[in-house]
């Protein structure tokens, strides 16, 4: 399938590791085919999607029939395998590394702090219909604090991004975790100029395709707030 | 300093990710100076180290002037940066991307569910003398357990190593969080036949530098059987 070749992409835009998946894919020019796959309808259960990936989660990859998960691995993936500016993902291996040091403790630090906050602000409540537990939430927005603190005084100590003077895959991965509590009406950034400039970096870096993947997670803080 | 030039290492070898470090060094022969940081003094809290490694956490390596922090990282430059056997990190983008694939899904699986188990049975009760929380410790368990089901049916499904008919530094890091159990005397494994088999590919595969680098943690194992 030379001619015609595309990348598949398995995607829920609600899905913070998702929305870097399609940022990258939108804002490159790399031929994609996004394939939707609705978490809230259960879609991720499907015969078809546990065929693809047994883990049932998003996102999935599937490049000329190489089937891949994981944002992260797709991420670096995609940079290596096609012919995009080489700061996504430098080739030199200090620079390299700094990126792959950067994803390592995201796993760990970013992505569940912020996670945890939109879980107990939003999934849960609208799960349960239940009041959103607030013992529970102050103890996630100080672990999140933390994470932000690392954030600034390690990351971004010395540098306009996450891993050195250009954007990166993981300053990506990071936005994309920090925008999630968003959906719930919160900035987590509101507090932190120096993580603001960041994030303006970052917009200005991806232009419109910032947008484009937070349409959907901007809709669920929209229909949030007219309720109330 | 090309003369005689090594990389610096800053392990604690009761430390997961320290040993899959201490083993690809150990195994591959990259000169190197092993300094050791013993958490259990608050070592990694010294104004040095911290000046090293601001979020004060091991391992931490110097090359050649250049620090890097977070084991999946240092495995992999290390792989990149010395002449050593292709297949730890290979080159080849799809085979390359099964390593990124595993070692993000690593960071939230493998690594926090065993790492509880050893937390629960043996931190714990060593530092507040308390009894181990059987409650906490039976939740715990189960959830490793579901990890443990993952690796067999997904990255062992088809495969004698998590990613492909090599070893990787992929499974360097999931033998050291599945070995850490083993210092409280517990073998998660036991019941594991697909596992053990692996298990017994990966110590084949580096020789001796295994029991070196686990030697600690059988010391932690063998004091406490003692004073049963």
């Amino acid at each position: 399938m030379a001619a015609g070749r595309f990348v598949e992409v398995y995607l829920d835009l609600l899905s913070q590791p998702c929305r870097a998946v399609h940022i990258l894919l939108d804002r490159t020019g790399i031929p994609q085919r996004v394939r939707s796959v609705a978490l809230r309808k259960g879609e991720h259960r499907s015969p078809e999607f546990t065929e693809l990936n047994p883990l049932q989660k998003v996102p999935v990859m599937v490049d000329n029939g190489f089937v891949l998960t994981e944002s992260d691995a797709i991420l670096k993936y995609l940079a290596t395998k096609y012919n995009i500016p080489e700061h996504w993902y430098p080739r030199q291996p200090e620079r390299r590394a700094r990126v792959d040091e950067y994803t390592a403790w995201h796993h760990s630090n970013t992505r569940p702090h912020a996670a945890t906050v939109f879980i107990l602000e939003v999934l849960v409540p609208a799960q349960t219909g239940s009041q959103v537990d607030e013992g529970r939430l102050t103890r996630a927005l100080s672990q999140l604090d933390g994470t932000l603190d690392n954030l600034e005084s390690m990351f971004l100590r010395r540098q306009p991004f996450l891993c050195g003077d250009d954007i990166t895959v993981a300053d990506l991965l990071a936005i994309c975790e920090l925008m999630q509590p968003v959906g719930g009406g919160r900035d987590v950034l509101q507090q932190r100029p120096q993580l603001q400039r960041w994030r303006s970096r970052v917009q200005a870096a991806v232009g419109d395709s910032f947008d484009r993947a937070h349409a959907v997670l901007y809709g669920v803080r929209d229909r949030r707030k007219a309720k109330l």
